[in-house]
């Protein structure tokens, strides 16, 4: 099978980092692809850089539908790219925030999510919130780091904050599973777990699991109500690729 | 003050419809303008529109931002294009959505929204979980109709079906105020109203309303947190208008 | 259009003051009045108080029933009265709890209560969850003043004391907004502001400002279901007025 | 023990009723006394009622409080009168709402409310949610009747309409356990639980049962927060008795 | 009335501690019997012990069960022996922490819950969500001793552990009832009471005197739905007892 | 890698429709065991038959605990085997419940799921509730079938009745996925999903996708707080075996 990881970011280096990851990690049958749109922000801290990079996303994303059996919004965020893909295929979409969350819920009682900057931490409730996953989660912490940090600090600095927020959802909070809250910290799972000895799951493994599965059991996005496929409208000034997804009339 | 609706999709009938209502309702000192976006699409009825709408969106929103003292996101909806907003200015910003039910919250126990095609239900519930009116909120009815039939189906036929949705949320779901869930439904409140003798919110009033009050109190939007302003990273292939809005390092 | 501002409690400094509030922030043609009852309790601290003052607030509210167009009762709580107003009239009522908690929906993402006493916390968190806004809600912290101490304490240590509960508030419990959680704190929402750089809510000027905008739209108070009109029963050994507003056979 | 009935409405027929049924349940040990307001509502049906009772409640209990172990509020609502008995006493207090609710818990998975005239139905749900219990109720269902009604009309006609709601309660909403939520339906509960072959709970019964408990086990209501006593105000043009139960200075 | 508390571990010392307290609370015409299963462990500190907990639980429960009128499962846990005897009997069941719960809520507004190690924390706010509880619940602590401990360590440190606990409850977490969350701290609650001046709730005598007031009620168990009886299916290798209980064909 | 199904109830039939569902499903490099326990009963549609298979099901995984990667309670309940299983192994343990309804949250908005006798409705909505999924949940649906039917009943009525009740999930509830309630519903899914156009899914596929995914991710159960493992403590008159899994002093 082969799945598209699209980071919705213009930084090459997480997209290479999500690559290697995923691929290191797929089963022998899957092939792993990975891409970033070719307009938008380098980083996604905020709703605004969130839909700066919706067109650029949806982009690469209709470009390559056809070519793969499954997609991943590799955003640690509650991507709107993510229901939008589920809007227009049927093929099954994950974004790694809600992948990560999901499987965290088998391995432990409640888990907490691990963030950069502090802005992230309501925004990352409100994801918890809208995966219906709130009764499950301990805390969301975040380090004080900013996004692009996490390619530039020194690393000891980098992982001494992520386990400390950790550490303090451990035995503060009340988690037994930490999240690790953004693509930037994709790696980083087996450290952080050998120093507080609880699972740690990566966002992008996570979501991989989730869509090998998907993909070898069948499964589909649904098409009825939420993610129906939306009805054709004119579009003003837009690419025409973008009008390709709509049903249009006779159709379907 | 001065007080800009922003239509999100690209319809004008859509602007002008919101422009003629505000317009009507606004206190004397009001001054109201509406526009839309120069591209995008030309109704919004899923998160797909939304994010293609979302550019353009943010784009005539920021054109304009110095002009206003609070912006309308006037989408029945809850379009992302409002949190990013808050972001970028401290000025008040509102979507009609949130604007009615808040509205309706003062005048009755329980309120329902009536909206267009059945796949708005699921979308419009996340609206209601995430504004954190779950508990106030006693359904969301659909009519069936397409937005863009709001505008070309005979009234009559519109009037009955948005009647007939709004009766049964009053009488099956113990409804006692009705929110009109579509920016294409302004100025049917008051036919709704006489019909069931209820209260019957138009989104584009509540929300005039709200700003009205906030700007006269003088009410900023927090910058703490959730609605900080983002942190400046590089974009690429973006207009520069969309780097306008970001802290530089020795900016605030 | 003519507002009345009922204080529950007897003591005419607070009356004097709600009326000073609301009179500065009204728009042009808003003409404001408040009054408080002849009899009950001098501060309201409890439900006992509450129940104390009930009989003296619905006399006033009744006996001006008939000479204004909305009505605010201006006690920072879940006040009972507010429910009642609403079942014998259909003109807007408010309280100022609920009208501050409501506007600070649209100016950030959670917001905070702080209040006098600390027997108020479990009070104002029923209210919270009554308004069905738990989830918009940060905390509800005390000062441990009470109620009448904001007329005869210095202010300098009042506002000392608010505003180290309201910075713990943002800084602690991650909210973005502060309501000022009782009507003795009315004139001290901008102090706040300055001081942390966060917006904060006068309960007196939200209600204010829902109330203007709820007359100006002609929105009425529902009369379905919870706020129905009670239908008549003989009182023994009331007052006649207060048999006023009952339904009787034949009239509706 | 001494346990104190309070019917808060003025019709001894009611009155009557509940010391019947408390009487005839009552442990030997146990005496039932039972009262009603000099002044205030013959029926309770409302919020306007509710405080229209709230002083004639409050009298007759701090008249009776030295006398009594324990007091009961008979009235099937959240009657405030509870909250601020609890503030002033120690002794157990509870209304026959709650009561029946709490026990209910542990005789089935999910029950509902039976209750008279619709306009209740927002109001119970409300008690509900306001004693924590929302996920334990399937459902407020109303009979359409007064409360009054209860004691006019022909038994046969009541038995019916209350045991219709009651089953309809059972078959559809998922309820195994029914709660008559009506004082005036006191005595109902065999005729019910024999026609549906489930529990069926009597209020009055219910708050008889938990304060025999409470009584005999020693418990005493918390005097922290919520229910803290009030500290002493003022009290305007009220009768001497109302100032009794407030802390004073140098009196704890 | 005879009422059976069942220990459901094998230790003899709990069994008499619960018979002992049991006896000394019951109303005079109160008969209490207190055993314990033939197998099974020594102490219940996880759903490990709890399931091999279970067939001695359920055995004992059904060779006596024509002997008494109701049965308490004496284990501070959610433990599954309650809804199985539910099942198979209409006489009133009731475990010893929803009663405890149940009876805090007339008390005060918020109920803590102190208990042993930490691993029952988690299993302890899952109680509390079961029971629907939650939102009257301000915090479940522990004290870090073994359940084993109760019996064994000195009684000034346990006696301090738990003070401490509940202390932290009351003053932190905005308590205003204890629980006492394991059957050997019964007979602590005045303890701990005079310590904190707050309502104790000792979960043997709540259980008691809950089915006290059940029994004499005649109130039982629903069969409908949840608690029906379940169906007789072929049982392997397993003692004839634990067939007696199926509806059989024929047989309701 | 090697994963052990267990199914919980003694009929071989059962466990071998899992084992070749299982095997069907598998990766390549997974290798798949089924097996059921020596005693127990023939089907579990009660918590007294949950409790029954109980010791039946720990035992036949302590047996091979050893010899297996993973772990599958294959019950269509919150069976509690699940949880004491993770509190003694690190290996990831799921129920084929819990898996189907994870994997539904990626595949649509809401589920619901279709199970087999009514009594199951409330047992269902209890581990909705406890997996925290409450928010995602459409609607339980039960076809009023027995457990055991579904191997006798010609399958063109069971499949009917399935379909039924799914399609009023669907179409009722809002639900746009179906999870399969029981495990006796194993390969169904195809079928239904034909029928209804909406994603189908199998609790045994789902199980494995999951346990396939941790197992090649490297995730263990978490063994803080509420998956600990438990601490020694004697065994009365129950088989070795089962004292095995503690941590006995100066062993961890």
């Amino acid at each position: 099978m082969r799945i598209l990881f699209i980071n919705p970011n213009t930084s090459p280096g997480f997209t290479e980092k999500v690559r290697t990851i995923a691929t290191r990690q797929a089963f022998p049958g899957t092939e792993i692809t990975a891409i970033n749109p070719a307009y938008g922000p380098r980083s996604i801290e905020s709703i605004y850089d969130e839909l700066l990079s919706a067109a650029g996303t949806l982009q690469v994303a209709l470009e390559h539908m056809a070519d793969f059996d499954a997609f991943v919004i590799a955003c640690y965020s509650d991507h709107p790219a993510v229901y939008a893909l589920r809007e227009v295929t049927d093929k099954p979409v994950v974004g790694i925030a809600e992948a990560s969350m999901l499987l965290a819920c088998i391995l432990g009682h409640r888990f907490s999510v691990v963030t950069t900057n502090r802005e992230w931490e309501p925004l990352l409730w409100d994801a918890v919130h809208h995966y219906g996953l709130a009764g499950r989660c301990a805390s969301v912490r975040s380090t004080g780091m900013a996004v692009l940090d996490l390619e530039s600090a020194d690393s000891a600095t980098t992982d001494g904050l992520i386990i400390a927020a950790a550490r303090a959802a451990v035995e503060q909070d009340g988690a037994d599973v930490i999240c690790l809250g953004c693509a930037g910290m994709a790696g980083l799972d087996e450290k952080v777990s050998q120093a507080l000895n609880v699972p740690v799951i990566d966002g992008v493994v996570a979501a991989l699991k989730l869509l090998e599965g998907a993909v070898s059991a069948g499964w589909r996005t649904s098409k009825r109500l939420a993610y129906a496929r939306p009805q054709y409208k004119e579009l003003d000034n837009l690419p025409d690729l973008f009008a390709g997804p709509y049903i249009r009339p006779g159709n379907n």
